[in-house]
C-alpha cells in the first residue's frame, strides 16, 4: 500500500520539477482515468443490483414466515412470479416511461417491441471508444432499476396474502411494475417535475417503499380483512407459520439494503463518490440496528414481553426510514432514524388493526408509514431539504397511487373478482387453489 | 483486453519520444492502467466465484425442500460433502487437468501434489513488479473455475436422492470432479478441440449443465426409480417435504448465475467488457424470468392449477438456457430463449416420468434438456455460431460423460452397492443410514 | 465525474508538450492512480464488510436449526437483538477504543457522543482533493470493522442457547462489543503491545473467534447444563429441530467468510494486494472443505455413521483453523489445516460432554478450540511467526477474556438472575418468556 503510494508519488517528483507551470498539476497522477470511472460506476450496479434482487427472495422468505402454512405455496408462487413479471414489464414499457426516450433509453421505446433488434447498447465496445460512452454502462444501469420496480410489488404482496386470487393479484403487477411505479418514478428520478420542485428522495422512501405501501393500502380496503381475523371488536391473532423464515427474510432485506441505498449514490469512480457510498452503507445498517432495538425495548415495555416480529419489522422500518437520506446524517442522527421508524411500527401495527386493515405482514406500517417519515426527516440532516416540498410530494405521489390502484383492483373485482371463495380461504390456498401443501408431510397442530 | 493494453502502451510509445503532435493522444488519461486491468479482471473472478459458491448451498435447498422429510438430511449432508470433494479434487487433479501445464497451472502438477511446496503465485508481488503478471490473479481465476466444477457435481445429486447410497456417490463425485468434468472442459475451455471446432458455450450450458444432467440420467437409469413411484403404469406423486425452502433455493441459484454468466466474461478492466458484463446480468436475469412466467401460464393452461416446482424449475431452466451465450442476445430475445426453456420443463417432467426415468428434483430437464437448447440456440443470436458444430460438441460431450459414468456407476454397483436396501429406502435414509432426522420434533401427516 | 475528466485531460494537455526526459517514466500507464486505490480498498471494505454482516445471518439460521423447536423464537430474536447491539455500541464505544483517538477516529470520541455534530468524514469529497484522503474511505472500514465486533457475540449466544434469559445475555452483549472485544482487539489490529510483540493473527483466530469461544465457554460454566443435558453420567441426545436451516446457516458463514479472511487483507488497490486477497479466498474456501471431509470421514469411522452436525461444524471449524493465516499457506496446506480443525471438532464435542460443558451448538469446538489451534498453526507456514509469541499471546487474550466475562456474568447472576426458571426451560423459553412460537403449526412429535 505504501509502496504505490510512495512511487506514484516520487514518480511525480522526478518528472514535475521540470515542467515548471505544471506544478499545479501534481494531483494528476492520483486522478482516476475516465474510464476506469465508467467501469467502478458499472460495477456498483451491477453489485448493488444482485445485492437488490436479492431482497425478492427476503420478501419471499419474510411472507412466507408470516403467513399460516395452509397459505404458504401460494405467498412462494406469488414472489417468484412477481419478480418474473416485473422483469418483463419493466423491459417492456417501465424503463422508458421512466427515463424517457433519448440517451437513457433502450434503443428507442419502438426497437424495445421488436426483441430482435433492440440492444441496451452495442457489445464490446472498443476500450478506445471513448466517444461512445458517456457515464456507466446502460445494461448495467437497467439491471439496477428494475430491482427497485420489482421491490414495489414484493410490498404489496405481504398484505394482500391469504386471500387474494393468484391472477388478479399478478395482473394488478402487472400495471403496477409497467406503468403506475415507472411513471411516478419518472417524476423524480426521470428529472421530472417532483425532483425540480426539489423533491429529495435518494433510494426511495417514497418513490419505492410508499408507491408499493400505498397501493397495499388500497388493495387490503377493497379485499377486506381475513375471514375471522376481526370479531367482535377483537384481533385474533393468525401467527406465522415459521418465524425462522420470517427472521432469514429480514436478514436478506438487510443484507439487500446496502446495495439499495449504497447503489443509489449511483456513482463510485471519485474518492468523493467512493466516501459517500461508504457512509451510506454504515448509515444503512445503524438504522436497522435502531429500528430493530428501538422494537424490542418498546415491545418489551408495553407488552412486557419481546416480540420477534415487531423486532424483524422494526429493523425494516429502520431501513425504509434512512432510505430517503441515507448520506447526510451521522452515525447517531441515523440510528435514531431508523429507532423511531421501529417506533412507528410497534404503535401502527395494532393501530391498523383497530381499523379492522388486514395487513398480514406489516407491510404498511414498515413500507408506507416509516416511508413517510423517512422522507420527511431528510430535512432534519440534508439542509436542501424543504419540509413542505417534502410533504408535496408524499401527497402528490400517494394520492396518484392510490387513485389509480383503486381503479386497477375496483376492475379486477368486477371483471374477475378478487378474492377467493370463503371456502377456499378456510381450506387455505395451497390445496383449494393449487393443489399442493408446502409442508405436506407435517401435521398441522 | 489486449487492445486496452496495447493501445494504450502504443500511445505511450508514440507519444513521449516526439511529444508535441502528442496533443490528438489527448484520450490517454481515460484509458485504464495495466495494473487497474488486472485488478478488476481479478476482482470479477472473486464476486464471480463467490456467487457461484453460492450456488451450493441452493442446490442444498432446493434438493432438500424437494424430497421427503425422511431423506432430508441425507440429501445436506451429500451436499456439503459433494461441495468438499470438489475442492480437493479440483486441486489435486481437476484444474491441472483442465488448463494444461504451463501458463496457467499451479506452478506445475508436481509441486501441486506436494502441497508444502506449491504455490498459486509469488504472495505479496510489489506493485511496480509489472512484468511478472500476465492477465488476472491465478488464485482468483483457480477460485472461480473451481465453482463450476463443483456446480457439475451439485447436479447429480438431486436426480438420484432417497436411494443412493452416501458413500458411492461421493465417490462418483471424486470421479466427476477429479476427472470427467475438467477433461470435457478442457476441450473446449482449456483451448482444446472442440474451442478450435469453434463450438461456442459461453458459460457451460453444456460445458457444466448437460455434464451434470447426463451424469445424473446414466447414474437414474442404473439405480432405478424409487420403490413405489411407478405402480400399474401410472406416476405416483412424491411431493417435496419444504417448498418454502425449494423457493430459497432457486433464488440462491437465480443470485448466483449472475456470477456463473457474468464472471465467465472472464474480464471487466476495459469499458467495452464491462459493458458485456452489464449486458449479461440483464440477460440472465430475464431469461430466468421467462422461464418462470412460461412455466407458470403453461402450468395453469394445462393442468388448470399453477404448479410452484414447475414455475422454481422453470427459471431454473430459463437460466440454464441463456448460459450458452448470454452476451449476444437482445433482452426480448435472452426472454424468449429463457421461456423455451420453462416450455421445455414442464414438458420434459411428465414424460421422464413415462419413461420411468425417476429424476427426484428435476434437474435432467432443467440442466441436461434446457442445456442442450441453450447450446443449440447459440447461434440464432451469435452469428459465429453453427448449429452442426454445437450439435456435434453436444454429442461429443455426452457420448463421453455417459460412457464414463456408465463404467463408474457399474463399477460401483459391483464392488459396494449403490442402493439402500428396501428397508432404508421405506423408513427413509435418514434414519437408516446416518441415524438422525433433519425435522426430528415435527410428527408426520 | 466531470471534474476528475476535465482536469485529468487538462493535466495532460499541460504537461506533455514540454516533457522530453520522462520517457523513464514509461511504466506509469500500467500504475494504478493513488484514487483508484483509495477507491479499491475502500470497495474491499464494503463488499467485504457486507459479507461478514451476512455472516449474522448464518450464525441465526445455524443455531435455530440446532436448538429444539420451542426455543427457536428466542435463538432468533436473539441473534437479531446481539447485532443490533453490537452496531450501537461499537459506534457509541468501541470503534474509537479499538482504534484509539487519531487519524482512525470519527471525529474524536466526543463528537460521536454527540451524533447531530459527528460525521465519519466529509461528504462529498471532491475527486481532486488529494489531500484529504490517506488509504481508505473511514466509513468503509468502520463498516467492516463493526462486523467483527458482531460477529464475537454471535459466537456466545449458540453455546448458551435454551436456558439463558433474554435480558441478561443482552447485557453481556453490550460489555462484550462496546468493551471487551474492542480493548483486546486494539492489542494487537489497533498496533497495540501484542502487535508489537510480533502476535500474527491475521483476520482474528485469537482475536475474534478464540474470543466469543472464551466468552461462551465461561457463560456455559457459570450457567451450568440445561435440565437433564446429563443424567447418571450420561449424555442425553438433544437434537437440532431443523437441519436443513443449519446447513444453510453453514453455508451463509461459509460465504461470508471470504469476505472475513479476503477483506482482512485491507487492500485490493495494487496487483500484489490483490493477488493475496485470490489467495485468501482460495485457501479460505479449502481449508472448509479440508475441514466438512475431515469430520465427514472421522465420524464415520468412530460412529459408523456419518454425523451431519459434524460435519457442518467440520467445515466451521475449518474456516476458523485458517483465518489467522489464510495467506502463506499453499492450498494444500490450508486444506491440511482445515481438516485438522475438523478432526478436533469431531473429539472436542463428546469431550466437553463429558465435562459436563453444555455448548448446545459446538461454538467452543469450532471456535476456540479451532481458534487456538489456527492461531498455533501460523509459524508453521509464515516465517515472520514464533509458536511462543502466538502462545503468550493466545493465553493473554483468554485469561483477559476469561477474567472480565466471568465478573460480568457474575454480577448479571446476582443482580437479575442468569437462567430461566425450570418450568420454563421445560416449556420452552418461546411459550415461557416470549408467547410466541417459531412454528406454531407443526405438531411436535
Amino acid at each position: 500500500m505504501k509502496l504505490t503510494k510512495t512511487l506514484a508519488l516520487a514518480a511525480v517528483a522526478v518528472a514535475l520539477p521540470a515542467l515548471g507551470f505544471a506544478q499545479e498539476e501534481a494531483a494528476a497522477p492520483s486522478a482516476v482515468p475516465t474510464d476506469t470511472v465508467w467501469i467502478l460506476n458499472s460495477l456498483l450496479f451491477l453489485v448493488g443490483g444482485f445485492l437488490v434482487f436479492w431482497m425478492a427472495a427476503g420478501f419471499a422468505m419474510l411472507e412466507a414466515g408470516l403467513v399460516r402454512s395452509k397459505n404458504v405455496t401460494m405467498q412462494l408462487t406469488k414472489n417468484v412470479a412477481l419478480f418474473g413479471i416485473a422483469a418483463i414489464m419493466y423491459y417492456l414499457i417501465g424503463y422508458n416511461l421512466m427515463y424517457p426516450l433519448g440517451s437513457w433509453a433502450i434503443d428507442g421505446y419502438f426497437s424495445a417491441l421488436f426483441p430482435a433488434v433492440a440492444v441496451l447498447e452495442p457489445v464490446g465496445v472498443a476500450a478506445d471508444a471513448v466517444d461512445d460512452y458517456s457515464y456507466a454502462s446502460t445494461a448495467s444501469d437497467y439491471f439496477f432499476q428494475l430491482m427497485f420496480c420489482a421491490t414495489t410489488a414484493s410490498i404489496v404482496s405481504g398484505t394482500l396474502a391469504e386471500r387474494i386470487k393468484l391472477w388478479p393479484f399478478l395482473i394488478f403487477t402487472v400495471v403496477l411494475t409497467g406503468i403506475i411505479y415507472p411513471l411516478q418514478a419518472s417524476w423524480k428520478w426521470g428529472g421530472g417535475f417532483l425532483d425540480e420542485m426539489g423533491f429529495l428522495d435518494f433510494a426511495g422512501s417514497t418513490v419505492v417503499h410508499s408507491v408499493g405501501g400505498w397501493a397495499a393500502l388500497v388493495g387490503a380496503l377493497i379485499l377486506g380483512p381475513r375471514i375471522g381475523k376481526y370479531k367482535d371488536g377483537k384481533t385474533i391473532p393468525m401467527p406465522g407459520s415459521n418465524l425462522a423464515l420470517a427472521t432469514l427474510g429480514t436478514f436478506i432485506l438487510w443484507l439487500g439494503w446496502f446495495g439499495f441505498n449504497g447503489g443509489s449514490k449511483l456513482a463510485m469512480g471519485s474518492i468523493g463518490d467512493m466516501a459517500d457510498v461508504g457512509r451510506i452503507f454504515a448509515n444503512t445498517n445503524t438504522a436497522a440496528a435502531g429500528g430493530a432495538i428501538a422494537a424490542l425495548i418498546l415491545s418489551q415495555i408495553l407488552y412486557k414481553k419481546p416480540d420477534l416480529t415487531m423486532v424483524l419489522n422494526g429493523a425494516l422500518a429502520g431501513l425504509v426510514s434512512i432510505t430517503a437520506e441515507p448520506l447526510a446524517p451521522t452515525l447517531g442522527m441515523a440510528t435514531i432514524i431508523g429507532a423511531i421508524g421501529g417506533v412507528i411500527v410497534v404503535f401502527a401495527v395494532p393501530l391498523l388493526d383497530k381499523l379492522r386493515i388486514d395487513d398480514v405482514v406489516g407491510a404498511i406500517p414498515v413500507h408506507l408509514l416509516a416511508g413517510i417519515w423517512g422522507t420527511m426527516a431528510v430535512p432534519i440532516t440534508n439542509s436542501d431539504g424543504s419540509f413542505m416540498t417534502q410533504l408535496i410530494s408524499i401527497v402528490v405521489v400517494g394520492a396518484f397511487v392510490v387513485v389509480v390502484s383503486a381503479v386497477v383492483w375496483i376492475i379486477l373485482r368486477v371483471v374477475m373478482g378478487l378474492r377467493v371463495s370463503e371456502e377456499a380461504e378456510i381450506m387455505g390456498l395451497d390445496m383449494a387453489e393449487m393443489g399442493m401443501e408446502a409442508y405436506p408431510e407435517f401435521s398441522k397442530g
